[in-house]
C-alpha cells in the first residue's frame, strides 16, 4: 500500500511528517541531514493514547536529534484519528469501571489486547513496507520497536512474527497466554522494563514473561512505581544505538 | 593513615599508581589530564580475585578514559598482596569443598563475606580519608562504588555507614541478615545487578535484596547467566557518569 505525505513541518533539526498508509494515520520523524542506512525506530504508543502523545513525541525527537534515528509512530485501531468500533469502546468501557472499582484488570485487558494486536501487526508490517520504499530509508535500514503496555501487546506478537525487527524494548505489560506464546517465538535482543510497584500488573508475571523470552541477548531493568510513570532518565541504556549502531553508536 | 605511593606507570592515557595505606595495598588510575573535581570510584573486587584482577582492571580503565573518573581498588582483607589468615583459610577451603561436592554455599559464605565487611569497611573508610588528602582529588570530588559478589557484600555495609558515597553498582551477590540489614540503611542511587541463571545464588533472594533497598533511585538489571560472567556491554547504562557528573557526563 502507499505512503501519502500529508504535511511536512521542521523545528530543532527534526524533520516532522504526517502521512497516511491507507487508513493508517501516521507520523515520520526524520534528522535534516540524514546519513544512508539510518536505523529506523518502530514506536508504539500505550493504551487510550495516540501517535503524537506527548510523552512519545519527546522520546522520538530525543532519538531523532541524539541517536539520527528515523522515528515512526502510527495511530493503533481505534486510537488517535481512528475511529473506535462498538466492541473496542465495551472493553474501553468494562476496563474503566473495573479500575473505578478496583476490580481485576486482566480478565478485560487480556482479550482487548489481544484483538489490538490481531489487528495492529499487519499494519505495523505494512507501515514497514512502504517506509522501506522511500528512497531516505531503504531496505536496509536496521530496525527496531520500542514501547510498553499496549505497544507491547502489540509489540510482543510483531517481533515474534516480523524478522526485519532486529531488537526491541517492552515492557509493563499484562500477561496472559498469547503474549507468552508469543514470547516464546522472540529470539532477537530484548531489554524488558519491569515497574516494580505496579498495583494493576502482578510484578511475577512480568518476571515471568522475562524469563520467557526465547532472546538470548536479554535484560531486565525494574524500577520503583507503576506503569504510569517511567524514569526513562534512569533507565536509558543506549540500546538500540548499540543494537542498530547509527551516528550515535559512534 | 598517611599514603604511600610506590610506583607509577603510564599508558593509553592512564596514570596507574601503586600505594600503600599502612597495610592495605591499593591502585589508583587516574586520566593523564584531570580536571579539578573529576569523581573518584571505588571498585571492589570480588571473591578470591584482587584489585589488579584483569576484569576489574579493564573496567577501571575504561572509566578513567571514557569518563574521566579517578579509579581505586585495594586488596580485600586475605586477598591479593595480603596474607590469608587461618580462619580465612578455613573459610575458603569449607567453601571450595562445598562446590566441588554441590553443596550449599550460603552457610559457610554467609559468616566468611560478614567477617571480610567488617575489616574492609574501615579500610575503605581510611582509603577514602586518604585520597580526600591528595591535592589532584581533594575533598570535594564525589564518589561512587562498584562492585559485585564479594565486593557486594563488603559495599552495600559500606555504603550503609559511609555517607561520602553518592551512588553504588552492586549484584550477584548471596543474601544474609547482615546484607539484608544494611541495605535498609542505603539510601543512595543503587545499580543492581542480577544474574538472571546463577546456580550458586537463588534468584528469589535477590528480588528480595532488591526489593530491601531503602533508595528511591533504584534500578534492578537482570541478564542471562551466572554471576561469572556479566555482560558489562549489554547493561553499560552510564550510571556513574549521570550520577556523579565528571566529564563523561557533557
Amino acid at each position: 500500500m502507499q505512503l501519502k505525505f500529508l504535511a511536512e513541518t521542521s523545528s530543532d533539526d527534526v524533520v516532522d511528517r504526517s502521512f497516511t498508509i491507507g487508513d493508517i494515520p501516521g507520523v515520520l520523524w526524520s534528522p535534516v541531514s540524514v546519513p544512508a542506512g539510518a536505523p529506523l525506530l518502530l514506536m508504539g504508543h500505550g493504551g487510550g493514547l495516540h501517535k503524537r502523545s506527548p510523552g512519545l513525541a519527546s522520546r522520538a525527537r530525543e532519538a531523532v536529534v541524539r541517536d539520527g534515528f528515523h522515528v515512526v509512530a502510527i495511530d493503533a485501531p481505534g486510537h488517535g484519528e481512528r475511529r473506535r468500533s462498538r466492541r473496542d469502546q465495551q472493553w474501553v468501557d468494562a476496563m474503566l469501571r473495573a479500575r473505578d472499582e478496583d476490580e481485576p484488570l486482566a480478565p478485560i485487558i487480556a482479550p482487548f489486547n489481544g484483538s489490538l494486536a490481531e489487528r495492529a501487526v499487519p499494519e505495523w508490517q505494512l507501515t514497514i513496507d512502504a517506509l522501506q520504499e522511500l528512497p531516505g530509508i531503504g531496505a536496509g535500514a536496521p530496525i527496531g520497536y520500542s514501547g510498553m503496555t499496549t505497544a507491547s501487546a502489540i509489540g510482543i506478537p510483531l517481533a515474534a512474527a516480523e524478522p526485519r525487527i532486529r531488537a526491541a524494548i517492552f515492557g509493563g505489560v499484562f500477561v496472559y497466554d498469547a503474549i507468552l506464546e508469543a514470547a516464546r517465538r522472540v529470539t532477537i535482543p530484548i531489554e524488558f522494563l519491569l515497574p516494580w510497584n505496579d498495583h494493576e500488573i502482578d510484578r511475577d508475571s512480568g518476571l515471568a514473561l522475562f524469563d520467557t523470552f526465547a532472546s538470548e541477548d536479554k535484560t531486565l531493568h525494574a524500577f520503583p512505581g507503576s506503569h504510569f510513570h517511567v524514569p526513562t532518565e534512569r533507565i536509558d541504556t543506549r540500546f538500540f544505538t548499540r543494537q542498530l549502531g547509527g551516528p550515535g553508536s559512534r
